[in-house]
Order: structure tokens, then C-alpha cells, then sequence
């Protein structure tokens, strides 16, 4: 169990907050607004009703103990740079921020945060590969090359064929990592993996590879 | 190439603009700010300035002829079920929405969005995720059990190893799907793969088994 | 008595409170504004000071045990849609919802609303109608064809005759409904209804034979 | 054909102008909103950007010459009244205003208005009769004893009656006005009008009456 | 000593109630916001925060026991109008009401008002009057001809001087009303009284006399 | 015929206009709002849309040109002082501000204003007056002691008797200055001035004077 | 040590007590805002919450007891006067007044105020000196011919003479006023002290005599 | 001659430009305000309308030639820091931006300001020197201890003295850096400079050494 602290309750934070407890941390919840406050105070471990660009709020929690904080402020730039600018003058380790502008990151970078998130724009990317991609369910870019998608086997000629039988990494140069059936089962994709109708492949390849097997698989 | 309508350029809405145009397919982008239009007039296949919720303007751009639109409407949630609603009715295919709550959610759901997407939620999940799991730089969860997570290697044992030599799958049940190098390159995982310190593995296993993998390596 | 819970006490909402506790019906009203709840704390039979977006509320009053639900909200359309979804999901009977535009309409239709109502639109109709037949001073459509209409007698012809003796029927096809007199005292139109000068009758028939009965009576 | 002067263009005034100009009567729309008066250019006879509570724009139109003037103003209770003030003063005839309160009722009746709306109210009181009556799907009251109302014919002891074999104005003192049949016909009620079952009769009669007349038919 | 009512506590109100209390007269006073009627409840005899478009409101102070009431509501012309409205129905005697537009005048006169006052267009036209005639520091409009008027003696030839033996009366047409000398000391104008240089006086006469007055005295 | 500036046309700014404009004065209307500016151009000798703030547009029309500027600035005190310093700083002449508060008086006056009006708590004193006076019609104090009142023949005994015969200075200290008949024509108060029921006559004396007076008349 | 009192609390009155305070002078001050107040309880000698266009408030304060008053009223000219006025009249000392526009510093002037402050603007004016003259780090005019610079010592030559021996005051028309030296010692400048490579000299002289002197230096 | 970019021409940046070009440099002034840009446009050597936010802007002006750049913007930090940024990125020298709170001061650090002013704060500061130190009528910390101060010569003792013969830096360890005469004329202080009573004195010396001298001379 770790501790984290997040600061801002709106729909960002408030969905850090969720699964960080979820999986079992301690979490130190702070906003201005009391009513978001009360909605989450049986949620998190502590919540504080406190405005974090003023440099005493963040003393009072020491800030510089927890395992990370997350700068989770959407609704002005301002607060999102003198908050974290506060957190990390004050220590504190892990500084995650949320932004939403291309200068911003870089005011974020330079006065030290360590990761920076721009919600709206990756969740776009990734509607765009699917929308792009219909017969892949979801898409991930690896790098500029390589992809990891969801494709359902559609084609007969694979149905009860081992990974190993359908040699697909040898023809299709992609590899399937996991395999998820329609009964709910799931497995890594091991040579002894058998495939049927139906089942969810989540394969990585190139792009162009993954487009080829998904027009036949 | 595919051809998409885009309705609200927000960061959500843009994002997805850019990423499709960038993969080569014709985007139009309507907005209701004269603005938004003119920063992607270069960008967009084709803009409008005007309001979706006007049950003209989409006839007009004969909305269900595209492969899919997006309702990237995030200023009021009215604007966004009206919008949706009207898009459905007129006969639009791949119809994917931007919700903000679950009642949301429920109402886009039940007028016959085909896929609904939270920004904002799924990225505090993930930035949880990678909080809680410092050595393992991206998570993303395959199923309630199974996971896909980014893992650098650090152990000299490992060191000039081929993945058969190394004989993960076996020892530690987890497939190693794709790896890439300090020099940029990259492939996908294959027997003969050499893996050396400070590779990026990218692995799918149960949520233990790649807590367990991601100590050792 | 049965039992009815009202969302919302504009003035749409506050008539149908009245007109309920009047016909001696138990009401349960909710408002998010203080002031309004307090001015019916003495006419309902119970109060609410609530935001009925807030699922939770709605599960406190047990929404699905009332004979009735109005969604009375005026204020936004977002607020009406996603109130009415969270009553339908809640289980409610009988839920009217007032709606101000034709796509709203079509979106709480969608989410199951049993009845949509639209007042300015009804009583633009309805004063549009008496405008145009100065004669007739009420004025209902029944179908494209048939309308309730309310005239008064000004012939001399037909003073002290009954129904049956004036062959109304027969002669001008409309059948006499009712006849108010001003005295106050009033009847369902029957063959031995007796008419004179200055009674009000309420008549169904076609419209052009109400036109022409409105200019011989 | 008539002509008419309809003072705003919201809700209810626009549902006015259109239910004026389908029966082919001449409408002069007024509004200070130049997007409402564009929506309806094409609509109304003749339309005017104007704030009718600047004396001269009514003096421009001939305020007098029409066959009746709507005052359809909703948003405030002062531009209400000072336009029919204004119309008044200008001669005008058959002034109908739209008022929201009681106080308003009054000075619009004090200042010489010939008829006073109300459509939420209306619309309210209507709303709680259908509730209070399910079998009746509609229900309008013609005195405080008297009412008219929508009922299907569900027994099948009726089916294949004429009005005059079924004797109901003798057993259950109603007044079978009107027959609409699932068909689409319809006709006034006669001796000879055969009923079956789902036929909708609209009928007048005492409450009390009408009340027991729909749980035997 | 008398009873009056002041609704409203502007600066037109408050100099009301200021003068009433002055000179010995009961004054309650009514007003919205509290702050206003903090600073009056020492000074007048009773005060309440309050809305006067309550019905409620008036009912509870009697309005028709006072023996006049001053409508002073100058923020916005509705609440004014249907406050002089609620207190003309309930029966209200002396009905003071400010108003500030020529149709407001109007309309305060058909629901009854017995006096309407318009503070910046009397102050206009007294301002005007003053700068017109520099000589004549104040000035009153009687009739269209006459005027009373407030001039300086300049002319050394009156000095010392009864009003009979300056025969101002015949032989400029003017009668000195009042006289205020140097010494603050005054009387009205009678035949004995003894006018010196700088006295002011206080004539009547018409417009034209009293400017040809004003160049000789 | 003089030539004026007015600085402002709320209620005041414009009634002191047309006022001067109808006594044949040359007027030069200034203000920051178009709208008001259309309204008066045809009225005005000369009107401009520009902010008095602005020290070039005092410059441009020659401010101390003028036999007299009118500051009527109602909207914010700040506007009020600085235009008036402005004003002054030019070298105006006459130079009359309207006031709100004790406090305006005094800036106004220490930065040399030749006159401060306040309009609503002049109005207001009036009103208190006529109200305490009911069979006073009008009021107007002249000095701490002596006012001049508008008051109606009542009394029989006095019908018919010139000022002479009434021997009103006499018996009641009091000086009939100006006498206003039924049909319209008026005169001042001469000795051979007849007086009849229903005469107005305006008088000046002591209050307590003109109190008994107006009981006997 | 001497008592001031400071009006409003924003980032120039706040910084005037913050000084007072740390010269150890007894500060009174006052703002309307609760929370700057707040901030301020612990370091001001007295704070209060109060309105100073309010005079009853700087009546309760004894405003003329103070050694002198600030009005650091930045948000609006009008209070800024009004409370300028207020405190003169009430007999205060040595009243400084921020200003923001030239009209309001003659209004300022007028009304009495014994120095007006203009803190961007002569911010301003530093700033362009020193951009104007980087190698001279600051500069302040002492005349329209003289200033008072801050030179760092560049030039080899002069390392290690004393001031005496550089002659500086004879060959470059400037007195070397103060020299501050990089281990943070500093002494006024006499003939016998002593520079070296990098003092920061402070001198005075004509603006041509500074140029010329800190190219040599 | 140099040239520099001012960015915002609120008072403070406007007194830069004002600055900058009395002294015979060339300046760009930006500003998002028309109004604003149209009064400089005939002072500033060029006018730009634009958001210097949007990093097109400052591209087009090759913000990286000037001499120096100045971020005058108040109105929001946001704005304040993305521009700065911007400006630091595109390369410009001697960046000098306006700040009004201490984390702000940090950021624009962090982010590679070579310089930071904060106008409100450095005046309070100067206020509180003088108002604490009436006799010197302007005080300027150099450091410390040591301070620059005017003081006016007011003891007959020193009238007609040279400094030499004042002895005065051996008495009291000032250095008389310059001499400001009641006739204009000034001079540097030299050995033979003449002091009379009522020049004006500007010595350096420490804050205790000033303020004894203060008293005595």
C-alpha cells in the first residue's frame, strides 16, 4: 500500500482518486470546493477542503511524504502552474499534472514535473484509430511502426487451431499476445493456445501487418 | 481512405480532427465558433461554422453518408444528447459520443450511441494505474486479471539473452509481445528476439504474475 | 386518492400540484429552489429540497410507488432529459415530461417518457384558433377534420326551442353537446334541452359545418 | 383570410404565427431577436426587428388596422405590459396578451387587454386531470361540474351498438359527441353511430358521471 | 401627526421617509434589502424587509389604514407597476407611485395611482430654467405664462425703498411675494416692507415681465 | 439664445435638454451610448457619441465656449467627478453636476462646481410635503420658516371678494401671489383680483400660517 | 515609533504594511474583505473589516490621531476619491493616494491629498531606464540631466586604486557614492576607498558623463 | 538607439513604451486590445492587435532581435507565464516580466525570466520609507544597512558652506552625492560645491548615519 495525494475533484481527479482506492491506497483528497469534498470524503482516506496555491495548505499535509501527487486542476492554467510549481518547491516526489495546452507542457516541464497527461487529447488519438479501424476493436501505438490491437477471428480455416498450428507470427509477422474467449476465459498466447470462432486476439505487429491479418483472421 | 464528421473541436473533438487527417482520411469539422473553423480551416477536409443542434445544418452535409461520426461536444451535456439524438435520426453509422456522467452515459445509450467515450475517467484510471506501478512506465488492463504493461529491463542476468533463452513465458507466465531498443528500434517478441539491459518489454500476463516479472527482470 | 410525485414547481409545475391537491390526490414535490418548496410546504402533502439529477434522491422517495410522475422542469433540457432518465431507470409509471423543442422530444420518447407535453405550443394553437373564429369563443381540434367548439345563441329563430326542435342535427350536422346558461346552470345536450338567446353551446362537428352553424345560431 | 399582429416570437407566439398561418390568415411577426425573425421570414406575411415597446414601431405597423393583436412576450413582465399598454393605446382590437402571474392578470386586465393566457397553468391543470384519469386520455373541464373527455370503448357488451341501442345518454347521463374509430373515420355522434370496441368516444357529462361511464364501457 | 407607507428606500424613498419622520409623522418603511433597512430602523417609526409584490406582504400591514402610501420602486418598472397594483387593491388611499417612462405614466394612471412623480425629468426641467435665466437663481413654472422666480436687487435705485413706494406691482407687472435679506431675516411681500441692494425676492409674474424685472432691479 | 452642453441623456441629462431646446437655446448633447445620441439628434443642435472621460473630446467642442455645461451623469459616481474636473480643467463656465451621495456634494464642490443637483432626494422632500399637506396641493419651502403653497377656495364666505375685500394679508399674514381660475386664465395677486370657488391661489407666509389659512379658505 | 493607517489591502497597501510593520511602526488597517483581513490580523497592529466610504467608520478609526494615511484603494476611482475626501475631511495628516489616471490626480490634488502615488507607471519608467542602459543594472533621474546609476567595475585599470587615485570625480565628472563589493561589504565613497574587478560603484552624475563613464569602468 | 518589444499596454507596460521612446528607441507594442493599440499606434514605433499567447505572433515579429522584451501583462498570471515561456523559447534576450506574487516571481525563474519586477510592491515599499521619514523626502535602500536619501538643507549653520568646509562625511559619514538648488541648477557634490538653506541634499550613508544627519542639518 502506498500514499498518494490528488489535488482537484473534478472528473480527472476524481477518477484517480477512485482507482487508487480502489486497488487498496491511501489517498489524501484536496479541492476549494466543499461540495465535491463531501461527495468523496467517505471515499478517500483524508480530504481537506483548501485552496493549493496557497503555499500553507501543502505544508500542513507534508506534501514531500507522499509516494506521489497528482496536479489534477482542469479548470484554470494558473492554478494548474502555481500548484505544482508549490508542490514541487515543497518536495514532493512523483509530481503528475494535467494539462491542456502545448505551452503549458512546457511550462510544466520546466519547472519540474515529472509526468504530464492531456486527457481529451489521447482519448481523440485512440477514438480516431478505431474509428479508422473498424474490424479492431481497440488500437494502441507502440511506436511510430508497431501497433497493439483487438481483432475477433472471424475466419473458419483458424477455428481449433493451436497458436503453434495457425503459425500466424511466421505468416502474419505478428505476435499474439493474449487471447480472450467468449465464455469470459483468457490466456497469454503460449503455443498450446487454442483458437476458436469468436475469440478476441490481442496482437502486436506493425501497422501495415496487423491491417493484412486483420482481413483474414 | 475513410471519410468521418467531427462536431465540436474542443481538444477532444480536435484531437481526433488531426489524427485522422494525419492517417490520410477526409474529415469534415463542424463548430459553432468561427475561431475553432479557422484554426482547422488548413487542417480539416472541409469546415462549417454552425450549430448541430440546428436539424438543417446536418442534412445538409448529408450526415449519413460518412463512416462514422463523432459527437465531440463537451461544453453542455444538452448540446451533446440533442446533437447525438439528431445525428441518429438522420440516418448516421459508427455514431461515438463524449459523455461526462453515467446518467449520461445511460440517455446516449438508450437514443442509440454506438460507442461512448469518458476522456477524463479513462485517463485518471490509467494515470493510477501507473502511480501504483512506479517500475512499470504503462498499464493497461486486458481484463479484470490480465494486463499489458511497458517494463525496462534492468536485471544483467537477462543480458544478450534470446526471449527463448530467457524463457519468460515458461518461468514467469508472461508473454512478451514486443520489444524495443535504446537505438529506437523495435520488434515484435519472437523466439530468436535478443533482449539486452535497458530494452523496453512490452508483456501481457495476469496482474501478479507481471508485479512478480517486473521486480526480477 | 391516488399518489403523484412532481419534479420541479415552475409555474407548469406548481398548476399541476394545485390542481392534484384540489382533487384531493396526494402530492410529493421536489425543487432545488428553497423559497418555492416553502411556498408549498402547506398546499403538498410533502416537500423535497432536492436535486432530482442526484440519483439518490430519487431512490429516497421511492419513485416507482407513486401512480404518477411529472418531470416539470423548465429551467434547461438538460436537467428535463436527465431527470427523466433517472426517474424511468428508477422504475416510475406514468411519466409526463414537459418539453419545449421537437428533438426534445424525440429524446425523451427515446428514453421512455409516457407523455410529453409542450404548454406555449398547446396555448399558441389554442389562441390562434379564437382568433380566427372571433364567433366561436373556445375552440378544440379533435382530428383534421372535427372540432369542439363554443358558440352562443344570438338568433331570435331559435330562442326557446328545445335540441329535438330545432333539428340542429339534422339540419346543420353538429351535435349540441352541452348548453351552458347564464344563469350558471348547465346540461349535456339532450332532445329535450331547451335553448334560448345568449346560451353558450359547446359543439362537435366538422369544421367548415361549425363555421357555417357558428353564422346561423 | 384575416390579418394578425403577433408581439414575440418565443415558444408561444411562434406556435401562434404558424397555427395563424396554416389556416391561411395574413401575420405581421415582431420581435427585437433578429435570429427569430429570420427562423420565421419565410413564415409569417410580413416580419419586423422591433421593440414593440418603442411607441413609433407600433405606429409604423398600423397596430389598429388588424383583426386581433397576441402579445406574446414571455421574458419579462414589464415589456409585457408596457406593449399592451402601448397596443392599447394605438387602438388596436381583440388584444390577447400572454401573463405568468396573478398581479400581471390584473394590470393586463385593468389596461384594457380583451383576453389573458396563461399556457403553463392551463397546461398544468390539464396535465393533473389526465394523471387523476388514466382511462380518460383527455379531459377538459366545461363547468365546475361539467366536463369533456376522451374514453376507448373496452366492454365488449357494446360492441356493435348503435348510440341509440346502447342507451347511454338514458343510463349513464353522457353525451356521446363524437366517434373516432381505429381506422381513422370519425363522425359526430348520432342515433345511428355504431360503436365497437376500441372506438374512442368523447363525451360530456358531469364528473361524477363521466367518472363512472368510463370503468362500464 | 399622520401614518404613511414607503415602499422602497432608493434615494427617492429614504428622502421621503426622511422629510415624513422630519416633520413628525409616523412612517413605515419596506424594502428588500436588508442593508437599506438597517440603516433606516432608528429613523423610521417602523421598518420591514420585505417584498412588496407579496400580496402577503401588504396584507400584513394594513396598507389601506395609512394615510398614504409612496410607491418609491426605481429599479426596475415591473416590480413598480404591480406594487401600485397590489396596493390599489388593497384598497390603499393617496397612492404616491414614481415613474420614469411616458408609458409607465401611463399605465400607473389606469390601475389608479393618484399621484405619479418623475424625479429626473422635474429636476431636468428646473435645471434648464436656471441656466436660462442666471439672473433669476430659481425658477417654478405656474402656468404656461406665469412663473415664480427668485431675483437678486442690483440696482441702487431701489434701495431703501417700501414695495408701495417702488410701485413694482404697477409698473412691472410683478408681485414680490417674499422678501430674504442679507441677515437671514424674511418676510412676506406687504406694502411697508423695505427692500435693499442684495435683498432677495420672491416674484410672480409672466415669463416675459418677470425677465424684464430681472434687468432693471 | 444661449448655447449649452449636456453631458449625458439618462432621464435628467435629457430633460434638461429638451427643455432648453423648447425655450429656443442652442444645445450640444453629448454621450457614450449611440443609441441615445439617434434618439436626440434631431432634437439637439448638435449631438456626439464620445466619453467626456476622454479630455480630447472636451477640447474638440470648445467646453468653455459654452454659457453653461450640465454634468448628467447618473450612471457611476467615478464618470461624474472626473467629468466634472475635466470640464472645469477647460476653463467651463456654469458648471451644474448632478449628485448621488453627501459625499459626491463635496468632491464636487472642492473641484470647483458652480452647481449639485439631486434630483431624487429634491423629488422626494416634495412628495413628503404634499402628503403631510393633502389640501395643499403643491409646497415649496422658501426658508426654514416661510413656504409658498398651492391652495383651492373651499369656503363660501370668500366667493366673490377681490384680495382687497378678503383682507387675506391681514388676517391671515399670509400673501396671495398668483390666482389660477377654473376656465384657465390666472393673474397675479393685485387688490383688485376677485377670487371665487375653486380659485387657486398660490400664497407664501410661515408654515404655521399658511397651515391655518388653508384650514379657512 | 509613529501610527498609520492604511486603507484597502491589495498588493501596493499590503506592501505599505508589510514595510511600516517591519520598521517597527503601529499600522491600523483596513479593508472590506473579510479574507484579506484575515491575512493581515497577525501582522498589522489593528485590522479592520469596514467600507471607508461608510464615515461613521473613520470617525470610530479617530483618523486625525494617525502620523499618516494611505488609501491604497486600487479596484475603483470612485472609492479611491470618496475615501480620499472622507479622510481629509475628517482632519487626517499627510493622506498618500494611489492613482491610476492623471484626471484623478488632479481630482486628487484638488480635493486636498498630500502625495499621490502611480505604481505601474513610475515602474514602468525604472524599467525602461534599465533596459535602455544595460550595463548600468539601475538607474534612478535625480533631474532631467542627472541620475543616480548602479556600474559594475569591468576595466583593469582601475583594479585596485583607491578612489583618490583614480580620479574619477576629476576625469569623469561623477561622484562615486557608494561601492558595494562582491563579498558583501560596503562603505559610501571617500578618497581612500579602495575598488577592485566586479564592486558594484553607485554614481551620480550627468546621463552623457554616466554613459561615457560606464563604458570606461 | 535599440529597439524593444513591449507585450500588454496596460499603465505599467504603457509607461515602458512611453519610457522607451522619449529616450529615442524604437518599440513594438502588442496588445489584444484594439482600443488600446489604436491610442499608441502614432507613439510606439509599430502597433500589433494580437494574443501573444498564440506562438504564430511572436514568430512573425522575430521576438528573438530586439534588445529586449518586456511582458507587461496584469490581467491574468496564465497569460502572464504562457507568454513569457513563448517569448523565452523564441529565443529573446533580456526578458523582463511584470509578477504580483511571489510563486508567480518562481515560475517566471523557473521558466528563465532574466528579470522580474512587481510595480505595487516596490512602491508600497517607497511609501513606507517616506512616510516614516518625513524630513527625507525620498529614501532608497542600496542595501541593508546603507540607504539614498533627500534631504533639505534647513540649519543656518551650513548656510553658504562648501562641503569641504561642512566636513561633512568626516562628521557624519555621508557622502553628499548631489546638490539640487531652489533655482534648478544642481551639480554633482564636490569639494567646492556651495550648500545654501533650502537646497536639497542627496547622501548616501547608513540608515542610522541618514537619519541623524537628517536632524541636524
Amino acid at each position: 500500500m502506498k500514499s498518494f495525494c490528488v489535488i482537484g475533484l473534478g472528473r480527472f481527479g476524481s477518477s484517480v482518486v477512485l482507482s487508487l482506492v480502489k486497488n487498496g491506497h491511501e489517498v489524501v483528497a484536496i479541492d476549494t470546493d466543499a461540495k465535491k469534498i463531501d461527495d468523496y470524503k467517505d471515499i478517500a482516506t483524508h480530504v481537506m477542503i483548501a485552496d493549493a496555491t496557497d503555499e500553507r495548505v501543502l505544508k500542513n499535509v507534508e506534501i514531500d511524504k507522499f509516494d506521489g501527487v497528482v496536479v489534477a486542476i482542469g479548470k484554470n492554467v494558473q492554478a494548474s502552474i502555481l500548484t505544482t510549481m508549490i508542490v514541487i518547491e515543497a518536495g514532493a516526489k512523483n509530481v503528475v499534472a494535467k494539462a491542456t495546452t502545448d505551452v503549458q507542457i512546457k511550462v510544466l516541464t520546466k519547472i519540474g514535473a515529472d509526468k504530464i497527461i492531456q486527457p481529451e487529447k489521447d482519448a481523440g488519438e485512440r477514438v480516431a484509430d478505431n474509428l479508422a479501424h473498424p474490424d479492431i476493436s481497440e488500437y494502441l501505438d507502440l511506436s511510430d511502426d508497431y501497433s497493439f490491437a483487438k481483432i475477433v477471428v472471424k475466419n473458419i480455416k483458424f477455428n481449433g487451431l493451436t497458436l503453434f498450428q495457425a503459425n500466424l507470427t511466421q505468416d502474419y509477422h505478428v505476435n499474439v499476445a493474449f487471447v480472450k474467449k467468449a465464455d469470459g476465459s483468457a490466456s497469454i498466447g503460449k503455443h498450446n493456445t487454442k483458437i476458436v470462432l469468436d475469440d478476441v486476439l490481442y496482437v502486436v505487429g506493425t501497422k501495415a501487418d496487423i491491417e493484412k491479418f486483420s482481413e483474414i483472421i
